[in-house]
């Protein structure tokens, strides 16, 4: 994490998830379409209040595989803590999502896309955030990668091209501590209960899930973290939901189970 | 866990899962309901195989209640790896239970019990396991006390009369090795994850959920830890279930989740 002050306060916000259809070949027309879909987002979104903050899903630039991920890669130059401007990005994405999320003045979870490590040029599944002023404030490289083999069914090696990110990522809104994995990181518990026990009180997974594992556990995934509010077909859509702190401080109080663990008898995993 | 030797290969195995009506004052009248529905569950299998394990509920011989506990109660004398007599133990919950496993040679989960320690007079929810034999094998003590409040709903303070445990506990079959938790037990995922990462196959949690949080997460958190093959009404009945080691073989190489953990960037919670 790279946020261990006082998490703020929750307060009430409303967010705004777009599903992607449309995502082609041509990286150009999948960031065109994108940008168009972050400003429909926040535009269009009639009876919802204007949303505080946009996410987009998981690989929104390139098309979703191992060998696409190579040729879409781009470098994006930050590094946590030093001072990094968007605009001299070499990646086009992260210029196109900053601009998106100054001239729409959004928070705005960047999906991920194919990065490139300018030091090494390994590649990554990251996710990039950006306050409503356009700064990139964290990125997140996939964790956990997607290595799966359920045959006849799906086999896919994210592995083959990519690797997997070191460090777990959170940032901090006005409205809320917010907490980041991508797609197939939402499996592992460990992952939410560290963020949760360093403050985090929204936990956002973009995702691409498949056909054989979603039906299997994408709602279930889900709703062992919260209840479901909102959802979309699988068609291309924007979701939007309003968070209320209300439902967090009753359920955490009438559940107590944060507070009852027993770190007296297994360990707290985040703080080892 | 007390076992950490090689866990025995998983085979196929029936079980059989007592849910418990006419629960009364009576503890006489308790222990002989209990011990009729357990032969009941081995002899009146119907089309199923005889069940290689039977399971009792939470609370089995006590109405479910704190102030029920301190009179309920019964010291044990069982010690971890000292030789115990059921038969000459003062609780007559546990000779019943003894008796049971032996007349009807099968493995039984004995739901739990208000239990008395012999040293300090603490109290605990506490569950004991018997081989075909008879004998006392294995003994958990709700690690997680069930203290919740959800205002005009329901409260309850297991804490004001109970104690929690401090072990996590498995045993050994000749078909798996098999976790214990205690219903309330199965809202922390740490005890889980440990019992798993320590080679059981199987988890058995009695429980007696509440009709204000059971609708709300006891569905979800036994998916959670797998798919639900079978289902009591809310009424008395013993369901059954063949545990087939080919659907876990195939769920957990088609999904590898167990081998992908990063512990390289966060900590195992078994080895703490």
């Amino acid at each position: 994490m790279s946020t261990l002050t006082r998490a703020p306060v929750l307060k009430p916000f409303t967010l705004a998830l777009i599903q992607l259809g449309n995502i082609g070949a041509n990286k150009a027309a999948n960031l065109k379409h994108a940008r168009e879909m972050i400003q429909k987002a926040v535009t269009n979104h009639g009876s919802n209040k204007k949303p505080d903050l946009v996410v987009l899903p998981e690989c929104f630039n390139s098309p979703y595989g191992v060998t696409h991920f190579p040729e879409y890669a781009e470098r994006i130059g930050y590094t946590p803590g030093k001072p990094f401007s968007p605009d001299s990005s070499e990646s086009e994405s992260v210029k196109m999502l900053s601009a998106a999320a100054k001239e729409n003045q959004t928070w705005l979870i960047g999906g991920s896309i194919p990065e490139k490590d300018p030091q090494d040029d390994k590649l990554y599944n990251t996710c990039t955030v950006y306050n409503p002023q356009g700064d990139l404030v964290v990125m997140h490289r996939k964790v956990h990668l997607f290595d799966i083999d359920i045959p006849g069914k799906i086999t896919f090696k994210e592995s083959e091209t990519l690797t997997g990110g070191t460090t777990l990522n959170s940032f901090d809104t006005e409205f809320a501590r917010i907490g980041l994995g991508i797609c197939y990181d939402i499996r592992f518990p460990e992952l939410a209960m560290i963020a949760a026990r360093r403050g985090c009180q929204v936990l956002v997974y973009p995702g691409a899930f498949n056909l054989t594992t979603g039906p299997l556990h994408w709602e279930l995934l889900q709703r062992g973290r919260g209840k479901v509010l909102a959802e979309a077909s699988e068609k291309e859509e924007i979701v939007y939901a309003d968070i209320d702190p209300k439902t967090l401080e009753e359920t955490r109080r009438g559940i107590p189970v944060t507070t009852q663990r027993r770190f007296d008898v297994y360990g707290d995993v985040s703080k080892m």
